[in-house]
């Protein structure tokens, strides 16, 4: 089942939601126009749908295999890789002093969902790649920065992050790592780290690794964490391969899912100590890290979307050829296409609705980025810095937990083909499976959508959230018509919303084991009540571009109608669970369950 | 991991919701008294726990395989078939006078539960085999009784269903094998097979099929539909073993789960017709085959609890065990094991809470169905057979659909290492997929749910339930204290339950199209009330047995509580979606998706 990057949604959301042309009018951004975001738009589409999109299922029967230290990816990777990085996609969104494109976040975002859509499993390794890149640019010496970016934008080398260790996943204070300090001002590292995404592979000729580590001397916990440059090979200031360090892989993870990305297991340090080069000061790499880890949480959360629209597509294909059952309404004798079968549009709409609406909330805060980083005006900056802080556990989480509900309902369509691999739904449900997971599990990203995100400003970017929302109901009213009751169940939903809002800015200092017990069920009424808002924002503009093109836009007008009665619907129920249930949720003591 | 079977919660259930004295107490069940069920269910317990569940994992490592027509299936399991089949439980439910033990359907269901929680897919072997033989005993003749149930029950021989064909998956009116009657009364069968459950394997020296096919003759669509027992080894009137019949296994499927089930493609007729022998009368095969597939469907309705309950069991062992991250509330300043933060508790208590409630309702139903064969009275056997029949595709559908969740959630508290297989949370989750597609999807079991079990008597069974729903109410309110707000959150959602029927009988007829929609939801729907109403019940219950065993109804209470403020919460937007939302569901042409 061949993949069609879904073009003309992107550029509806990157236009009409996202104000592309407002982002693309700021300073820095002069070479982003329209039309060039179009053409970098087409030119991806081409890319990741005629190299990419083919390999996916290849990867998932000839995953990447370990032997001897030595990881060969899938067949065809290594090629596929050396035409995405000679074909720049790499340094979309990366400075064009170091190679890269420098184009907004807004117009690489649908690339990077692109690639995601057509391969999960490829895309992981420009996705840790761009962490690396991120990291060094903010915290790295201009030397550091110098040496290693234009090569990793190049693709000669790739990027990768170190961060668990098998006593170490979401509480990174428990890391053991050590760096020793030379004479010469390297480090040596010893220790353990696991899950590492393309921790090796044989698509470039040096990986990057940065690593979390502690100095003998650091304090415990999160503050005494600092972040290393640990390349596999040792290269000179000219960038030139020397030895070989002392990193190993020895092994990968069988795993359920993306199983031609290879997660290894890095050993450093078993023959004296791996050099490692310091980046920015000791003792603060958690705040570099999290530098890495806010690009690649808002990156995972677009292979949420990026998998549920593969999974949509891939449904779609099949409900509109499987011959099965006369329609219920007794209209015909004859059986027809299972996509005219009630409960197969119901899924199909689910998975619709769901994917469009985790899109707009994404595009949209891309935005926000460009905005927090170009904006001449520092209130404006400063401003949508905090509206994407407060998004992106939210585009993490949300998206991410959807594409579960959107791949199973994937499964679902193919009936019992869907559960035969050959078929090839089976792989979305699978690959799907791990994006709640990695980079913050849905309960982090919770934790930081309370803690950073919430009580820090005392729910200001919350109430302005919901303050925007409000005057989308009215413009929704004033439209009437269907634009009615999704005014009506969105009200319903942004009140749901601020109800948790205030039981959460209230509650958690003195009793915050009750506010966390619902913490990802606000993350989820976050979620639908932000993406039911650009629903609605979605439908005033469907509206008013109607007559250009009927059919597209009318499915948009159907699509935010069906968000606010199947999705909205269930915001009220949310936040009763939240402020009501958090008692009968912590009652049982452990020996209990 | 080790699995324990949940016995203490299976005789609660037993005892206080499904009221095993008056079952034990039918004409005919006089064996059965609450000892005897206690001893089998701890025999059950004790064989599935140590031999079946073992071979659980090893089935998902070393699958079945097929080579030149013959299968072989995953090592341990045709000594464990011997063993199971020795022990008798293939017959716990069957005829005394076939070898069976007669036992209530009320006392085999947790012994079906257990079966399935260790090995799912070593169950389905038994599960088919239990069709086989009910289909046998209503509609076969004297002779075929005789010669085939005996065997069937010792494990001998072994059943399957075969019913779906390339083209005819849901629907069995499209089916195409043919039968040409013989002048010495025999058939010939033609045609092709698949996804036939254990349809080749080597655990028994014979396998019965149970055909599905048309006559020369016979009118088209499902009233042409005869069928047929087509041994896979031709026998003589004593049982012996003749010659092998015209049936061979062409390949079996690569699937998603259930691994070490075969999932065959039967081929019949390919040298020369299989000899079939007609099951009852021409023409009615699909009346008899779903007298098979209500019993399959209420089991698959239980493979959903079982797994359910061992993916929890899974999960709490290991959130038991992990050490991460302290406190949120600050009570520690070291990690402490997860099972203590909120979020996963909230997280074990929904799975908790679904799994207890789905093996409530379907206890409640099994007893009922019991009621419907022993009852003294005919009026009392018809409604039994009433309520039996509404329950069984919502327990059926519900169950596996909440098995989904459970499932999803038993990986997510793993975090990462739930995303390796090699951890064991990932099997169940692919393993449960296919319950909510085989034995009827979803769908066909909502359409069911609407069409024969609410519309046919005009709404009376679920307006009968509504009303003990209320009665329910009642007691939760004179109890007070916590029992009130469930008391509430029952009524809100008995109420939506209610307004939804109404709608489904005024608008089937005029806009089916509308009302089947939302046929899934009203499944949902009505799981979630049952459900609820099965657990504000349980709330009672385990208040008045409090003193005996206070740890144990505690955490009842505590779990009816979560059921009500996390689970029937969810019901008054069901409820909105359903009546309310069609007219969306609906609104997108085929080309538009």
């Amino acid at each position: 089942m061949s993949f069609q990057a879904p073009i003309k949604d992107m550029q509806f959301v990157m236009s009409e939601l996202a104000d592309l042309t407002r982002i693309a009018a700021l300073p820095g951004y002069e070479d982003a126009s329209p039309d060039v975001a179009q053409a970098v738009l087409e030119e991806a589409a081409r890319f990741n749908e005629e190299v990419l999109a083919p390999l996916n299922v290849i990867g998932d029967q000839q995953p990447s295999t370990w032997k001897d230290g030595v990881v060969t990816t899938t067949p065809g990777f290594k090629e596929a890789f050396r035409q995405f990085s000679e074909a720049g996609w790499q340094g979309v969104v990366h400075p064009q002093a170091f190679g890269g494109q420098g184009l907004p976040k807004l117009v690489a975002t649908p690339c990077t969902e692109m690639l995601n859509a057509a391969n999960l499993s490829f895309a992981l390794c420009p996705l840790l790649t761009d962490g690396a890149v991120e990291a060094l640019l903010t915290a790295g010496t201009e030397a550091q920065r110098a040496l290693y970016v234009p090569k990793l934008l190049s693709g000669e080398w790739t990027g990768t992050m170190n961060l668990t260790e098998p006593q170490a996943g979401s509480d990174l204070a428990m890391v053991r790592t050590r760096a020793e300090r030379e004479a010469d001002g390297t480090y040596r590292i010893f220790g353990t780290k696991i899950f590492i995404t393309f921790g090796e592979h044989d698509m470039a000729e040096n990986i990057v690794h940065l690593v979390l580590a502690r100095t003998p001397d650091a304090p415990a916990g999160v503050k005494g964490i600092s972040l290393f440059i640990v390349p596999k090979f040792n290269v000179d200031a000219e960038g030139k391969l020397g030895a070989r360090n002392d990193v190993h892989c020895v092994s990968i993870e069988h795993k359920l899912g993306i199983k031609a990305s290879p997660t290894a297991v890095l050993q450093f340090g078993d023959n004296g100590g791996a050099t490692g080069y310091l980046v920015g000061e000791e003792n603060r790499g958690l705040e570099y890290m999290f530098i890495m880890m806010n690009a690649a949480r808002f990156a995972v959360g677009m292979q949420g979307v990026a998998v549920a629209e593969r999974s949509y597509q891939h449904a779609v294909a099949y409900a509109r050829d499987r011959l099965q059952s006369r329609p219920v309404d007794g209209s015909s004798r004859d059986a027809v296409t299972i996509i005219h079968h009630p409960d197969v549009k119901r899924m199909l709409m689910t998975m619709r609705a769901l994917t469009q609406g985790a899109r707009a909330l994404a595009y949209v805060a891309a935005g926000q980025a460009d905005i927090a980083h170009h904006a001449a005006d520092a209130d404006t900056r400063q401003r949508a810095q905090a509206v994407y802080e407060f998004l992106v556990p939210i585009v993490k989480g949300w998206s991410t937990e959807m594409s579960l509900e959107v791949t199973s309902l994937g499964v679902q369509v193919h009936g019992g083909m869907g559960f035969i691999e050959e078929t090839g739904a089976a792989q979305y449900y699978r690959d799907a499976r791990i994006l709640p997971i990695y980079e913050g599990t849905t309960a982090i990203q919770a934790n930081d959508l309370i803690g950073r995100k919430t009580l820090r400003d005392r729910g200001a970017v919350a109430r302005m959230l919901c303050e925007q929302i409000e005057a989308t109901e009215n413009e929704l009213r004033a439209a009437g018509g269907v634009a009615t009751p999704v005014a009506e169940r969105l009200a319903k939903g942004r009140e749901a919303l601020s109800v948790v809002v205030d039981y959460v800015l209230a509650n958690t200092q003195d009793n915050a084991n009750a506010v966390f017990a619902g913490s990802v069920p606000y993350l989820k009424l976050a979620g639908i009540v932000l993406g039911g808002w650009q629903m609605g924002r979605a439908l005033l503009a469907a509206q008013k571009l109607r007559d250009q093109d009927p059919s597209f836009y009318d499915a948009k007008i159907g699509t935010a109608r069906f968000f606010a009665e199947h999705i909205l619907t269930q915001a009220p129920g949310l936040a009763q669970s939240i402020t009501e249930g958090a008692d009968s949720a912590l009652s049982l003591s452990e020996a209990q369950f």
